[in-house]
């Protein structure tokens, strides 16, 4: 039973990812229609440029004032495709306020100001959906919060960001330098000229506020989560991974601590096994790991960014939405009932990998080892090479706290007979 | 805010899977009210054999009189884990007319009668959700249903019985024949006494009509699907898979026809490349890949069958039913709007592996070639090797239609020079 009262959208920003929800829109309306139980009408379309051509859009529908649009009142549903924090912040809550829900897929916003925004959601009775917010395609938010509900997620560890992965495939697979394969991946358009937001590890981070805040029905914002950058990744590093049987990825790790009682989530470059199924995701894509008591291990694997695919994400929240608004219903808002507290870095615990510059001597080894064992920290394997009077030694470590850790390399650098610290890599994905 | 009247469940099964859902929402009970918004309560336990002991299980819940445990009209939901058509079917239509809400694990009864329940679930307002019935814990109904609500699916390819994906994982690490595989998989209880329904595709064919149906919002059934076995794949047959850089799986694909306009759905063995993400799946671990319009290529892995695995997509089932029945809606129902006709075998366009005993002289790969032109299929390799005055021929074909493959088969079994096909195996996944 079709109703003929179509459902009005308003969408905010029309770039890459705006142009294609547009664009399905209106190629695929019949199905969309089929789908709902309703049409859904493209009713306004904000955006800065008014002047630049968009095709298949009814330029009549083109407007460069935003709050005018979302607070014209017979909005069904807001697509807030703009990204950052204002306008968009002020406008989804607007959107509430007019009674609209909203579909986002501004990552920065909603784990800066999630907890508010479903708030807002929450008291205006309309839905806030996000898929598109983490992972582009992949099915993960929906999943998360629908699929393994009635489960309890213990670990979720993806590769979120889709430029530093072809960085690291591309150094992994060629040798090439850190700088070299950076230079590549911005040639061929997956790194932006200012890369910092990718390869500094900030775009991943505000991901895994998002993720961690799901899985562990608990708040985790963007301050929550530790960040460390993968521009220090050299191919030495690769070529010590590969000894072990590794690769190096960007990891996004949200955990739950093993007494349940707190949560993690951090950002940082990563050894794992090359038989970890996150290790084959090669170039651009992205995968995310999620261990569960119940389902055990999970995997969903995608494409994480691009206009058509991010499209996709959009538009099936937006389906959802308008079905959720037809039933006079709304989706499952925020969970946070757990409210998990978020510990620092230092407890987080793992395992290292740490290359050390040493003397070429006798005792230097029994030193080293003395320092770990006196920080509580157990060494797995050591490997050592030496090399015209110097020496290097490389330290894989049992499991460990991050504060043990960050003790015991500050007192190995305190040794006369450790002339460096090369290299400290965590090593993830047993 | 928390409703205090719980939602009453009833159980029928209580086996490896249904014990798993009890145990989940006993020691979960806090999780599962917070996350639904009100108390979930176990309100009766339908078995077969009331004697045995389950732990954990009030003894007064249980009852053998199933019947009267959906009729009782006091039940929210009703939890499907004990299989086969009958009498789970007349269970799950009682259950409807009686308002409750109907979480199923049952693939084949979906299968064969999944438009039929859908319709039932209709008329009565109420849910049918059914995430476990394929592919265990590994969210997949949900993301297809929900989460590409607004993409176009264009493929859907599937390991989705765990069972055959450890025997074929096995002969392929170990170069072991069928019944040595299938033997250590029973040793291990990966496989059943009578592993019929596994080895014959019987279970994964089900399971390709469901997802073909919720892909291509049309009707696929059980009988739809084209399915053959994999008791006939030998060790030579991995040894061919391996000169190509391919390994073989059981595979269920569903695919939209390039024009649109129909759909197949089909099961059998085939070699996919090495470096697809669906060869590296091991042991009993199941993965579907998704292609769809604007997605691109998505993949889902984890475990595909086990009690608590298979527990984890009902629990998470049963707090959407949950959600929707506190906020008076349904979740989505059948979409079968595209009504798309189901294609025979004969129309499947893949490429083929084809291996053949042929007399070792002069002309016969000309003979060989010939048939095949005849018959519209394009060669894209040949590999000829001689042996004591016989040779084989090791055919890979471009894309043609099966309906042509099998002409040129049945062809060349009819030229002099040919002794025998000795094996022919469809290679999918470019």
């Amino acid at each position: 039973m079709m109703r003929t009262r179509p459902l009005k959208v308003a969408l905010l920003g029309c770039g890459v990812v705006g142009s294609e929800v547009a664009r399905i829109m209106t190629t695929h309306a019949d199905d969309l229609a089929a789908r709902i139980g309703a049409p859904v009408e493209l009713a306004g379309v904000a955006v800065r440029r008014p002047s630049r051509v968009r095709e298949g859009i009814d330029p009549s529908l083109v407007t460069t004032d935003a709050t005018a649009l979302v607070k014209r009142g017979d909005i069904d549903v807001v697509v807030e495709v703009i990204g950052g924090i204002e306008p968009a912040r002020t406008l989804i809550t607007t959107a509430f306020e007019h009674g609209a829900s909203v579909v986002s897929a501004n990552k920065a916003l909603l784990a800066q100001d999630g907890a508010a925004l479903h708030a807002a959601a929450e008291e205006h009775d309309t839905d806030l959906y996000y898929e598109a917010a983490v992972a582009g395609a992949i099915p993960l938010i929906r999943p998360l919060r629908e699929s393994l509900a009635g489960d309890k997620i213990n670990r979720v560890m993806g590769i979120v960001n889709g430029t530093t992965n072809f960085i690291l495939d591309k150094m992994d697979s060629t040798g090439a330098g850190y700088q070299e394969a950076l230079d590549e991946a911005t040639a061929l358009g997956y790194a932006e000229a200012d890369p910092t937001a990718d390869v500094e590890g900030f775009d991943a981070a505000a991901k895994a506020a998002i993720l961690a805040g799901i899985a562990f029905h608990s708040r985790v914002r963007l301050d929550d989560v530790y960040r460390e950058g993968m521009t220090e990744v050299t191919a030495a590093d690769f070529a010590s991974a590969k000894n072990m049987g590794c690769t190096i990825k960007l990891l996004a790790i949200c955990e739950r601590a093993a007494d349940g009682e707190s949560v993690t989530a951090r950002v940082h470059p990563a050894m794992i096994p090359l038989t970890h199924p996150l290790a084959s995701v090669r170039g651009a894509y992205n995968a995310v790991f999620v261990e569960s008591d119940a389902a055990g291990q999970l995997m969903f694997y995608g494409p994480g960014a691009g206009g058509a695919p991010t499209a996709s994400a959009v538009l099936g929240d937006l389906v959802a939405v308008c079905r959720n608004r037809l039933a006079g219903a709304t989706g499952p808002g925020e969970s946070a009932y757990a409210a998990l507290p978020v510990s620092p870095m230092g407890e987080v615990v793992t395992r290292y990998h740490i290359s050390l510059d040493v003397a070429d001597k006798p005792g230097v080894l029994a030193q080293v080892a003395t320092v770990f064992a006196e920080h509580g920290v157990s060494i797995d394997t050591v490997r050592q090479q030496g090399k015209d009077g110097e020496a290097s030694l490389v330290v894989v470590t049992h499991r460990a706290s991050d504060a043990s850790l960050s003790g015991t390399v500050e007192a190995l650098r305190n040794l006369d007979t450790v002339r460096g610290v090369a290299s400290i890599m965590r090593v993830e994905g047993e």
